[in-house]
């Protein structure tokens, strides 16, 4: 089970590289273009690799002064978002025939930051449950997770230092667990999102998948103008672990390689608590999300829905059913509960709170299986909390799993900081 | 100054007349397009009718069973919406050519339940203060207020009888003060937003125009699945006037007729007080509310920006050059200040509080003035509340203003309750 994101470099080092003379933006690309040679026959995670335009972008770019912090960064995006001239398919067929006419304000940015966008990744059917072609790198047998499948897979492989996707439920953190890489999903909203096909509005969230958690943050920092990095903390204090109401989702190899990484904090475990109305509302969330979401995609997909139903996958055409059904007096309820839920989250939680809790439910499960289960996302999806996945357990024969950092809303700096002293520590 | 709404039915009187077989989609269509191409000479509220396509949409639901509570109902939408085959062009040269290819989620739904898009109507460049060609239908020689500036006039002027348009800092409340028509800005997020250009990912809330808030309503239950209608309160208890802290913003128009309007409510009226902590807060909202959409717009804006900052209005370039310049810091703070805010808010204020405050600064100014001063919209926009102008208020000259009914978070069906008993008493 080769690691497989180690012999080339990662986003800051490939940034320093081309900023000291020691390579060109278009060796960078180059370079990924034959990783992507190399490994998309096995794994499928590009919907479409637009060589000839990162190639003239980095020789532009080669030719002129640094454009920020991303100056020749070889960037995947995922196919939910708008890149101009490229395809725009969202995972559908009802969209394979379709070329975007601008890009999203994040990819946008991402460009205006310096980076080379090195083509479209795969994404399920509109970041939904429905499963894409895409492989896992540590396994092709199994799923890279979704529904950002091929920015997890691409970076796993090394065919990009740097990829973006995004998380309505778990599809951000559960593929970075499952792909062995660092998935970080900021703060709800703190990520330009217009240009990305929507799913449901009050869920979905841009993060970036990358091999290091001082790349996620470069990337997002030069998304968002914010400053992010974490430094190099070696005093880190107790760490709050949190199994969470979710707990009894647990596979066995995430319950063994949990129980073992408790016990190696050692004098730093500390177990993160809440007040007993908190935990009882925390029990209910998962079910909340799943309904809010699909009240809300049903809204998000409504001309999909009206005009090519037969092109939508029995499971999504379920899901918008069931948020179609709805009553007046459900929807009311449930966005009532969900406001209810993040107000008194927020008044409950320091500012500065961190915890930590399981990625996924286990290793990366057979391909035919689905996208894997995002039961340890949806509590904090549902509250729009900053999350980070750090792929530093293993299951037997070595699968990754991630342990996954949570903080309270607006604390992106804190998870970052805790996550890249595990990193560096484990 | 006629008042120019009267004379064509209103939504439900629409859709009541189609049902019950005293009209056709088609005539109703038709009707408007005849007003359309009586009044568009000298208003220009339109950057493109479809009337082919309307036409035809019409036969098809005249020859099929209801489709939903807009079955029939003409609708303009604002050109930042896309809408399938028509331009989207949100008022900026960059898109002149640009054609949609999908509608937007809220006018898949809002054709789903049976509306008629007569076409898109014009909004300022990218809904923020760059006016566009629109004259007010009360006086030409003034603007109907920005930027839903298309859609506030088409209503007024009987063009259609509802229309689609979005706020970011008072672009639903202020155009309909200023036309004289009823004007719906939702909690944020209550409607759908995806396939609506962004300006400001934490402001941007999807609204309608309407000659009657009950129509309103309807609109808004098509769009969200909720129950919104305001029944016929005839007992309605105390209200809350809140001249709020931008009073000093009010012109002698406003403020004569405000005046007049608090002392017509007699035993009615009480005065809405906050903590004076909250109140303090509330004293720094308009100008964070700036600095978000600064920051905000540079980022929905980026792609724009890269590829044709020539083509932007020196006023929009120099508020995404604010945007841009903002530090690290600053942009953490206000981030930090806009959360902190909404949650101490929500916490302060019953949920069901509402409480009256005029919807703009006066009566329309000249035409070459801009699109009015959106200070009494700026507080609610940042907060996220329900709000909702009623046309009750005149100027010497016979000039409408509203007046807005502001709700805490969630509480729509309070505010239009109470919107409701004032167009009914006033």
């Amino acid at each position: 089970m080769p690691d497989t994101v180690d012999d080339l470099p990662g986003a800051r080092d490939t940034a320093r590289d081309i900023a000291q003379g020691r390579q060109t933006a278009e060796q960078a690309v180059r370079a990924r273009l034959d990783r992507i040679a190399d490994r998309e026959g096995d794994l499928s995670a590009w919907v479409a690799v637009d060589a000839e335009g990162a190639i003239a972008a980095a020789r532009a770019l080669d030719s002129a002064p640094s454009r920020g912090p991303l100056h020749g960064v070889p960037l995947g995006v995922k196919d939910i978002f708008a890149v101009r001239g490229l395809p725009w398919r969202c995972g559908s067929p009802i969209w394979q025939d379709r070329i975007a006419g601008f890009d999203a304000g994040s990819v946008a940015l991402a460009r205006a930051a310096g980076a080379v966008i090195l083509g479209k990744t795969e994404t399920t059917e509109f970041a939904g449950y429905n499963p894409t072609r895409t492989r896992n790198p540590h396994d092709a047998a199994r799923t890279p997770g979704g529904s950002s499948s091929g920015s997890a897979a691409a970076v796993a492989a090394g065919m990009v230092p740097l990829a973006l996707g995004t998380q309505t439920s778990g599809s951000v953190i559960r593929p970075a667990s499952f792909c062995g890489v660092v998935g970080y999903k900021p703060s709800f909203d703190l990520i330009e999102t217009g240009g990305v096909a929507p799913l449901s509005r009050s869920l979905d969230t841009v993060g970036v998948f990358a091999r290091s958690v001082p790349d996620a943050a470069l990337a997002v920092e030069a998304l968002t103008g914010l400053a992010l990095q974490p430094g190099a903390a070696t005093e880190i204090g107790t760490l709050q672990v949190y199994r969470s109401p979710v707990w009894g989702a647990a596979e066995p190899p995430l319950a063994a390689a949990w129980t073992e990484f408790e016990a190696g904090l050692g004098p730093l475990l500390d177990e993160q608590r809440f007040a007993p109305d908190i935990e009882a509302e925390l029990a209910a969330a998962p079910a909340l999300h799943a309904r809010i979401m699909a009240m809300e995609a049903a809204e998000a997909l409504a001309h999909e829905y009206a005009r090519a139903p037969d092109l939508l996958s029995d499971g999504l055409r379920a899901q918008l059913a069931e948020g179609r059904a709805a009553s007046a007096k459900e929807r009311a309820h449930d966005r009532r509960a969900m406001r209810r839920l993040r107000h008194l989250f927020e008044g409950h939680v320091a500012p500065d709170s961190v915890w930590l809790t399981p990625a996924a439910t286990g290793p990366a499960p057979a391909f035919e299986s689905g996208t894997g289960n995002p039961a340890f996302n949806r509590i904090w999806s549902l509250l729009g909390l900053p999350c980070c996945s750090v792929p530093i357990l293993r299951a037997d024969g070595g699968l990754p799993m991630g342990v996954q950092v949570v903080g309270a809303m607006g604390n992106d700096r804190g998870v970052l900081r805790v996550a890249d002293w595990l990193m560096r520590r484990f």
